[in-house]
């Protein structure tokens, strides 16, 4: 089997706790949260500054990973649509992409936002979201 | 330990066969390649079409998972910086995020491109690229 471990760097920090206070439009209107990284992990946080523009991934632990087609946003007036193409959270592998701009830095914690995650998601992965810094 | 497992849905099948073929400068001249996807991930394909834009997550699978900083583009003029302020394949999770464009479908196999990612990368996870698409 074709299988990799995946492990959290971190978690989100959000008062966003559960469905009932995630806006359903995407992420307009969706707070800041913090993101929490691991103290193992710190040095990868090396050159960050306020403002920059991030890509975060997060794991979706919450989200179901045997749905492979659904109506969009719930809605069944829309087509059945296979999950590789919408964004919805049910997916094989729930793994949650967040565009967000970093607001503040204490440590090895990052305020960032707007971000529409869950309170104690796991994060995976931060990248810039510029190309211009490929490593 | 937080640890989640990541299953291939399915495989790039591409002219870049290692780092020598892979263009150094992002996706910029990069070819075209197939995905693709297991038989039993086909429903989730359902809807797509040619001239689709997709987010395609991959597992960077021959990727360092023990660096945790580093000069952008090996360039040493470059001051040292974290892995999750760059796009360096090399870091913990080795996630690699490849925005594309549908070229062509046949049955599970899709065209797209352009991407920048060697011959028989897994690929975890696709998605829409538009937020209108949300589930």
């Amino acid at each position: 089997m074709n299988s990799y471990i995946l492990e959290a760097v971190g978690f989100i920090r959000s008062t966003v706790k559960g469905r009932e206070d995630a806006p359903r439009q995407g992420p307009e209107g969706a707070p800041d949260a913090w993101l929490e990284i691991e103290l193992r992990f710190a040095e990868a946080l090396l050159g960050m500054e306020v403002g920059h523009e991030l890509i975060v991934i997060t794991w979706l632990h919450e989200a179901r990973r045997d749905v492979l087609k659904g109506h969009p946003r719930s809605d069944e007036r829309r087509p059945l649509t296979g999950v590789f193409y919408t964004r919805s959270p049910a997916r094989p592998n729930p793994l949650g992409l967040h565009p967000v701009t970093v607001r503040a830095i204490e440590c090895t914690r990052l305020k960032v936002g707007p971000i529409e995650a869950f309170d104690g998601t796991p994060v995976v992965d931060i990248k810039s979201a510029s190309t211009r810094a490929d490593g």
